[in-house]
């Protein structure tokens, strides 16, 4: 697996890089970026994965999501991967919220997605496998995070690896994508009417079923115009009490969705995850 | 002067504004951003005017310049104007370097520029009573900073006014533009090619003519591709030496032109405003 390196500069007391690759997963190249804060020679770090929401890229964590004095203060690597395949011959919608930007983390069963349109696989398995040869990662201490419909991913992985994650966070996540409009047509469109297919990629539904963790930690915006209709963080509530999981949610008075929100809290998740 | 808010969101603990006007001085509609800590009812609190530089609009700093923890803890209001006027019927230029973005912080008076690029009228005049007008600013503690073209903004401005501003720094600043291709072509355009008529705008000019501030703080990386051709920041060092003016100029080892360079020291900037 062979990576470009697109840019690399330094920033705090660390290297913000950009890298593009050939992705087996999804057919498609692949552009991600990832923060390496200074380090001794031979050394490694633990790794923190970012999942972005609908319609961005890798550029919109590491333009505004201000994780970087952080990550370099707590000695994080900070990968940012992109949201879904892309390019001239890939499958793609008009909608914001679906197609290309709008990946959901799934590997797609239906057409004209499936070709392309597997960001489970990519983040779950190959993109780690590429980081974890070309950066001066531990994976023995790995965390995920993530915003809105990265949240969404972020939750899902984690709940779904328990033994590989010590943390497992999220910013204003969708977290029962059956259950909200976004998440039903995503869910819909990727993997088709059977919603049995829907439940390993829906936090709430998988804590139903029987997935564990010891915590986690969710911030929201009580100011989020999609609280009401797309977010609803009761649910997961609701789920981790019958479960017996851990759940920290933080309702943030005033906050609205994007990224002032997020990077007004995100030094504090980072210490949640370094601490773990 | 009516002001038309584009959008508020809380952001640290705080509010970062975006705004909208019918701008007098350049006949256009101007949009700016303005970030406002929490305050008593009441109070004013010291504002900070940033310049940014070719290419940028408000947006570019309000996404990536990190300043809105600092500013929160330091009690400090954060404007960020656009750099040019801008917009269907306004001059252009095809070059990044020239014409719409690139304002240079002139008074244009020649054509075709002269009818809309006011950037000095509107940076020193109509802008600061539009601000003293609707946000709770001490106009008594004012400060001036700004990053490349911006800071060449910032330093220009502050000289020529050296009552109002009472801190001025820059970030790999031009601050000879008069000696350096990308002013040469500006002020040639927008000024003609009498060069007695760049001095005002050229720092180091308006040093040698008798400017004079009681200390200048310069941020500046040494692997900033512009350094040698563009920036020159030496000519400003001789300057400042030669008119014993207290500069004070950091040269930032390993770090590069852009917002991964300014956001990590634009909190210490801030605390050197705020200390004055």
């Amino acid at each position: 697996m062979t990576l470009t390196t697109v840019s690399e500069a330094r920033s705090y007391t660390g290297t913000q890089g950009v890298y593009r690759h050939a992705s087996a997963a999804t057919g498609t190249d692949m552009t991600f970026a990832v923060y390496v804060p200074d380090h001794a020679p031979g050394a490694t770090l633990p790794v923190v994965w970012w999942l972005s929401g609908l319609t961005c890229t890798h550029v919109n964590a590491m333009d505004k999501c201000e994780y970087r004095q952080a990550c370099a203060d707590l000695g994080l690597i900070f990968v940012c991967p992109d949201t879904s395949p892309r390019g001239a011959g890939v499958a793609d919608d008009p909608a914001f919220d679906f197609g290309q930007g709008a990946g959901f983390y799934v590997d797609a069963t239906q057409a004209p997605w499936s070709p392309h349109f597997r960001m489970w696989s990519y983040i779950t398995a190959e993109l780690p496998d590429l980081v974890a040869a070309n950066f001066p990662v531990d994976m023995g201490r790995q965390s995920i995070m993530g915003h809105s419909m990265g949240g969404h991913g972020a939750l899902t992985i984690g709940l779904s690896f328990p033994d590989r994650f010590r943390a497992v966070s999220a910013f204003a996540p969708i977290v029962a994508p059956s259950q909200v409009p976004w998440g039903q047509k995503a869910l819909t469109g990727y993997l088709g009417p059977d919603r049995a297919e829907w439940r390993r990629h829906d936090a709430v539904a998988l804590i139903e079923d029987g997935a564990r963790l010891p915590a986690l930690l969710v911030d929201q915006g009580d100011a989020d115009p999609w609280l009401a209709e797309q977010l609803r963080p009761q649910l997961l509530a609701d789920a981790c009490r019958d479960a017996g999981i851990d759940l920290t949610l933080r309702t943030r008075a005033g906050y609205e969705h994007g990224y002032l929100f997020v990077s007004t809290f995100i030094a504090d998740q980072l210490r949640w995850h370094a601490a773990r």
